[in-house]
């Protein structure tokens, strides 16, 4: 052997996968190995986003947790593809989600930051969170709605719906925490709003999951 | 009772805390009620960020799985405080950072879109994520890096850590999925690259949780 030898750290930083594409191969090929039988029990149009759920966060009991109403997918994909709004409840929801993707005419909006929210919020009671479902009221028919964080937007969405009539295409609702997380998607399954929606019970969520749904409506992967 | 009886559904959807340091406040009990005995027992710097970390993604387990080395949260919070680069390797960990508890001067930055990127990815053969680790060098001594998606990133991060003489002051190493990312933070850890770190065995990790732990650095509720 010639010139020093390499050390054994050396070797194991040469021995991982590189390539995007074999990268993705190797993970789609281990989510179907561990969770294969649970997706399969999933309508076939949600198999492509529980798997990219799974993906998204490396836990494969993802499936196990989702509850659904209507076709929520062919409702996203068809508001979208006829340029309906892209509600995302937080900025991290809006980076994850991947442009190139999307219908050309969808622009992936986030009003939290809107100089309203906080007056509103003190109007209202609530959370800036909640108070930014208010911005969403014009453009909330036939919109898609992605919720990744916080579970005050999606009661004050459900309130809302309640109240008034415009209806979105679909709603993708991944609150994640300990407080109200649990119970605001719980109140969407109890509602159920004559919208379509996906969601994931309990405390687990965020922005990824809420990201990766929305990816996997155009997934080149699947 | 006058005026229409409220459904059940409208009387559920008032049974939710709105007051944002209420939600705080209880989350905050909760976790240190599911795992106060955990977080005792990590060092007294790390302690804020594992609840962050926990808080991020409602899972109370996360600190049996944190590994570390050195002063990784005094490190980083005094690298900041005297302006050091934060580098993200995705936008979404970006998008998740509060920038006002951030010192003024610290702007994180995300070098993945860069125009140069896809080239060198090519070039050296690996992932635009590993790719886009090339452009830190020159403000890499010093810095903050954190990693919330690629394990590529992480292990392309090693590689040059073990070529160059820059050092970073903290690393903290969050890579999420099936393919790589166990591995990687388990190099990461095998290295010791004297570079203090934290990090989080196994599949889990993710951009909600590399941001949190940079939140948590001057967190006002802790």
């Amino acid at each position: 052997m010639r010139g020093p030898r390499p050390s054994a750290m050396t070797i194991a930083m040469h021995a991982y996968l590189r390539e995007p594409e074999s990268i993705y191969a190797r993970s789609f090929a281990l989510i179907e190995a561990e969770a294969g039988a649970a997706l399969a029990a999933l309508p076939a149009e949600l198999r492509p986003v529980a798997r990219r759920l799974i993906h998204s966060c490396g836990m494969t009991d993802i499936p196990t947790d989702l509850a659904w109403s209507g076709q929520v997918v062919t409702a996203a994909r068809n508001a979208l593809e006829c340029g309906a709004a892209l509600f995302c409840d937080v900025e991290m929801v809006k980076a994850g989600i991947i442009r190139r993707r999307l219908p050309a005419a969808v622009e992936p909006s986030c009003t939290l930051a809107d100089p309203e929210v906080p007056a509103l919020a003190t109007m209202l009671g609530t959370t800036r969170s909640a108070a930014a479902v208010e911005l969403w009221r014009k453009r909330l028919n036939g919109a898609v709605v992605v919720i990744g964080n916080a579970p005050t937007a999606l009661f004050h969405l459900l309130e809302r719906l309640a109240l008034w009539p415009e209806r979105p295409a679909a709603i993708f609702a991944f609150p994640v925490g300990f407080v109200g997380a649990a119970e605001s998607k719980d109140a969407l399954i109890a509602a159920s709003p004559a919208v379509p929606f996906l969601t994931l019970r309990g405390r687990r969520g965020g922005s990824a999951m809420a990201a990766a749904a929305v990816n996997a409506l155009w997934d080149p992967q699947q």
